[in-house]
């Protein structure tokens, strides 16, 4: 089998990543220039490295409630090893999790030229959610998407992907039925601009929520018993009352 | 079922982690920074950033030729989505590939008032590799590893941990068979340096690698067709002859 | 948390699978009779239960070329235990590997009305590939496909579903360009006639598959050395030659 | 890279499975004499090939209150492929779910010479629990090791193994804190008596979970609303309460 890759080239001598070497990354790069070089083969400047920092920092931790946080719990506590507990957490990473950066980021590069009321009448159309738009909490606006955008202006990466995903969020708001745009959408538009391709969009999300799902299973493995396991007061039988085995099926 | 947590704690009016308003650390933090609180529970100081950096750099990228960097491209090419690949990719993480930094941090923590000598005679005794030194490639001294000891030494994170993997390499270097500390061994010192406990050994080199498996399998489904098959010729066959299934199995 | 289900109630006393008793299970049915009730709610007739068996046996083991058996043994090789080396081999089926069983299924169970020759058009007319048609080795006809199909005659499963699926053969074969139905289009044919959802169709290939990745870790790591790395002259480097990092990059 | 097995070959014409054409196995063997053969290279006789069915069915369903059951639910909920939430499910079988198996067929494998008391005198020296005995509900004896090894003698499978297993259980019993043999334990003994591999052990628990796990994956995408969140009133916050961000940490 073969692999081609411009990623890296790693002799006996050194490692090159994207061309550089990687002890000169490793005594010179913050971990949030280096993710960008990886991911985008280039060094970023100095405001897409800040940038990058705020958009990494946003999704590290939003409590034990989510299925990426706990599922990493339940894992471990069954005497799985660290790693095999994380990879059951991003396994929990869904369209309903997370996932809506990578179809929004889709959705803004795919649609530069429109404007907000025409993807919204389009979505309808096809019958699907304008992916990035709407929580379960921020029922008006989402804190996180808002800081994101702000330093995004400070920073100077606001441009018109943002324009974009608050054209459409404004469109929503016009119907009666607002629908803010949430911090899947805000990453989505913000590594839009800085030249991010969409199929990466969910990586966004899982790399920061490594290090939550780490905590997490750190604080299990050492505070907890072994075995999460359900209370029967949680569980609710509606399936068939006990029937016998039809004589056709016994053994004897 | 109850969680007890003291990560965060998320309502709708705020998200704190480890006390601090999440927003405000989006706002402030570099990612590696949010890292350390979020591992830890306190901030790190600014030599502890700039070591965080260098440690969440150093694996980040490695070849394609290392089971972690293909396993997800091969998932991918399968037709999975990204965070199945780099779930594909986490499970190969084992004893061989990054496991060792657990067993080394675990080392160093519990044996902090020996020797290199005793140690080394200890796990003879018991059997055992001692975990963090030696290298496929590297066989003199492992270039990531000095490179990192460097960096502590100049940010004085270097301490007895450090000491102590030294000189487990010294005496190696006394037997005539030399086994360099090499990036595993480092790294669990150095962590053991900062005050993390060796159970989240292993997530200095998940995180980081979840970086590498982004791009890897980013650049699979962007440039190569799909479902990786190996071709005939790679494969060697060694098992029974063809043989018929004996009458009594058959069902006419 | 509360889960309400129809599958099993489970207390001191005893379990109930769909009601029955999970002693009488064990002491008298097969495997194959167990799963149909597990999934389906409902004992299989003998016919049932022989297309089961056929169905289940079909996909139990491919060759070592294929992803879902090759990633088991590489995950296992970095010291993985087993359960994590059959979870990566599962996260390698997707789309083009065992996936088409669930589209197919859908496209049978959604187009019941229809011809071979309307379906083949919509599919055209909307840019996609026909699910369930077409291998890479069996260019005129799936030999597994066949013998399935073959007792499902004898069997009496044969109905609507099947020939639906082997009309659309037939068409295919009229174009001039031959897609035979491969054994995922097989087997959603079969489990659509025995009155499964399409949304189980995958299981029915991942459940044999799961035995293959047992035999192919186990084979590993009982007779290889650990760690499977690819070679240098494996790979084809493409990225940037080596370049210097910038000086405005450089801490000193 | 070069991959040699015994498990199978497939070309063109025809693939055999441990020396077998797949497809005469597909017209004649039942799923567990297959499953027998992939994983120990030879056909099963009658009386094996009874013992699999019921090894094999015991497994399949002990409710929603397990880890191997709901994680599959949670991890499906957040729009997560079939494959996926299987894979999450099987990363929660450990240690203390299904583990013991694997430890337990070890324990019989590698002691054959002995006696129970002295594995359970061995065991207390190491400070380590006997693997395969003890269970949460089933304080006296498990009704399904039971009725495992009820069949075992009816199919002349009971040999010195499940004497080895009973007499470990008889000891616990003399030392008034009785520990019975469970259901991982009888497992294993049963696989040891028909000779299988130790390594072998978890896969007897995984094949069979795999089907409980569709099941459920499958109840919840299709009677339940998306993405699995716990409530706040069941989190407990124990971290510290709401603090600043030092002054030195703040960009502005």
């Amino acid at each position: 089998m073969q692999w081609k890759t411009s990623i890296s080239r790693a002799d006996e001598k050194e490692t090159l990543v994207r061309g550089y070497d990687l002890m000169e990354l490793v005594e010179n790069l913050t971990f949030s220039q280096a993710i960008f070089l990886v991911l985008k083969g280039e060094l970023p400047t100095n405001e897409q490295a800040r940038m990058m920092d705020a958009i990494l920092v946003a999704p590290i931790e939003h409590g034990v409630s989510v299925p990426s946080a706990y599922s990493s719990r339940v894992s471990i506590s069954t005497g799985q090893p660290l790693n095999a507990a994380i990879a059951a957490g991003i396994l929990s990473i869904g369209e309903y999790h997370g996932g809506a950066i990578e179809q929004a980021a889709r959705l803004y590069q795919e649609n530069s030229g429109k404007g907000g009321k025409q993807i919204i009448e389009e979505y309808a159309k096809a019958g699907k959610r304008v992916p990035g738009y709407g929580h379960k909490i921020y029922k008006e606006s989402d804190p996180r998407a808002q800081t994101l955008f702000k330093i995004a202006r400070e920073v100077k990466i606001f441009g018109n992907y943002c324009k974009l995903a608050l054209d459409i969020e404004k469109e929503f708001k016009k119907t009666g039925k607002p629908l803010p745009l949430n911090i899947d959408g805000a990453i989505a538009a913000l590594i839009s601009e800085m030249g991010f391709d969409w199929r990466l969009g969910k990586a966004f999300f899982i790399i920061p929520r490594v290090v939550s799902m780490t905590a997490h299973a750190h604080e299990e493995v050492t505070k907890e018993k072994p075995f999460r396991r359900f209370e029967e007061s949680e569980i609710v039988y509606e399936g068939p009352a006990k029937r016998e085995l039809p004589k056709e099926y016994r053994k004897k």
